[in-house]
């Protein structure tokens, strides 16, 4: 397999071809409908096919990434620590949310041991990247090395390469990681300088006190660490967590092979945006999937000038969202395909078509 | 057949078991997942599995029903009233829009011929149920008399009591009428009492000076009609369509027979618009699809407390949004189905689960 490093992927972002989106465009106009009646699912389909210059979708991934974070001793989760590693059996024996919703849709789910407080043996589905076992506690210093920032952002890139060469046409972002709102909150306030009170919700279903406690601690983690919004690894090194590194590197990286990534809810968003702030170029390949229950998450995304597809109120992470977004690319291709014209179909256009 | 008239379908109507539905969302929240955390997916499952008492869906069928506007003769469409039939034999042909969507989720498209002006010879897939050759101009008189709306109405009631014999768990609605957002808008502004301007919108895509003449015919309609919100048969047939009552009759009837039936966009919802009028608990057994671009289509939401699955800026009818939300709902049992408990998963509760 080629190994591109970060420098490399970065070099190698193009902007999608305008002339490319604007064909397409036409030959969905020349369809037997009032001209944009289809709305967004048009838009998916000129996306999609301008990106791949393919007009169906074959092998579809969800990657779950998958880390635990050292800021769970403060607090800040409803769940115990020991889910992370529990969710990823769950998800490798097919009984989790992400793999029902990947199976609706005809996915592939693998699961990226990013950096799991567990050692895992050797598994169909599941890749073993681990850059650490958890990260540090942000609320007290950095979440990780530089250089284990890069290595989660190259874990990514990798991913997305493999996928080019295995004829993947469509990849998704997913998350699990207990406590992974914190970080992707600070990434949100690092980047838009918005207080964390704004930014910060309720995760998996914690109380007042804790989302009080959760806002201080994230308050600390940027007084601690002050995160630089110019300089990217260092906010993902200094605030993030080993699967928002990958995640960010996947989303880069699919910009880089020119594969369009759907991006799931608030955590995958974190790690979007890590890879936007890297190139701006990477929204081309970018499908924002659902908007999240967490606060912070609109805020990501108008930053990142996405509107995402789905506003199901979800909150679950693990790439759900990505997987029914998957689904809707495909319906608009199934449009883009079969939807006769004008011509074919003998129907008269109207005034302004 | 089971054949039933508009007075014995709505003593049938009952609510949906409110204990059945707790008893659905208790096995939601055992599944390892935060409570909640699927949002809508949750509501969608839980009120499909209540309303058929089954876990899957088999059977799916979109009933696109079509009819003629006399209205059109005012200039309120950007299209000619030849393409109604035009779109219909598009539709028997398996080229328009709805079919690409239909295929996409599984579902079989059935025209209903409810009063286009223009004569079919019998086919698979279309069913001949014409209450006459498109309706008489609502800017100078009555739509229909009021026989002929009661028939529309039956039409659709023996289309639901149809499905229910067949095996069908899930109906779709949808329309096609060159000129039908006009009535409408009309039906929008005789039942919320709002002014013309506020409910109307573009169509299939009118430019200003259409737009403004649009209005007026409308508020000539009402004027001319005196529609009684009180009275939703006398609405549908000073002010409504024939394909806008066979939807009406269809949404009744699934209430009646206890079928689960998605409403398409802005037509459509105006026709389950006066379904709930007739009998509110009609809306026990709405899901509605999708939030058309048509500005009256949120007030009529609103009076319907119904909230749109997706929101895609799509205003094309024919059944489109309903298609994508058959497919939000298969999803969502896939995952009421699929997701292992937490007993079963090995997986440790939250401190709120």
């Amino acid at each position: 397999m080629q190994r591109i490093d970060l420098h490399t992927a970065l070099d190698q972002i193009k902007p999608v071809d305008p002339a490319r989106l604007a064909e397409v465009q036409a030959r969905i106009d020349r369809q037997a409908k009032p001209q944009g009646s289809l709305g967004r699912l048009e838009e998916f389909a000129r996306r999609y096919v301008a990106i791949t210059g393919r007009e169906a979708i074959g092998k579809k991934v969800v990657f779950t990434f998958a880390g635990d974070h050292g800021v769970v001793e403060e607090g800040v989760s409803a769940f115990p620590r020991e889910v992370t590693p529990q969710m990823v059996f769950n998800f490798l024996d097919g009984g989790a949310a992400i793999n029902a919703l990947a199976r609706h849709v005809g996915a592939e789910v693998i699961v990226v041991d990013m950096g799991v407080d567990h050692e895992f043996q050797p598994k169909d589905g599941l890749l073993l990247k681990k850059v650490g076992r958890g990260t540090a506690n942000i609320a007290r210093g950095p979440a990780m090395s530089r250089e284990q920032a890069v290595a989660c952002l190259e874990s990514g890139i990798e991913l997305a390469v493999s996928c080019k060469e295995a004829g993947v046409d469509l990849v998704g972002t997913g998350d699990m990681g207990i406590g992974n709102t914190t970080p992707s909150s600070a990434i949100a306030a690092a980047f838009t300088g918005l207080s964390p009170d704004r930014v910060t919700h309720r995760g998996t279903g914690i109380d007042d006190a804790s989302l009080r406690r959760k806002v201080e601690v994230i308050e600390r983690a940027l007084e601690v660490n002050r995160p630089d919004p110019e300089d990217p690894v260092g906010v993902l090194a200094k605030v993030g967590g080993f699967e928002i590194g990958g995640i960010a590197g996947l989303v880069l990286g699919c910009a880089a092979v020119g594969l369009p990534v759907v991006v799931d809810g608030f955590i995958s968003t974190a790690g979007a945006m890590i890879a936007s702030e890297l190139h701006p170029r990477v929204r081309d390949y970018l499908f924002a999937a659902h908007r999240s229950v967490e606060i912070g998450h609109r805020h990501m995304l108008e930053r990142l000038k996405q509107r995402p597809m789905l506003d199901l109120e979800m909150r679950l992470g693990e790439g759900t969202g990505g997987a029914l977004a998957m689904g809707l690319i495909e319906a608009s291709l199934r449009a883009f395909r079969e939807i006769r014209t004008f011509d074919e179909a003998g129907v008269e256009k109207g005034a302004d078509q």
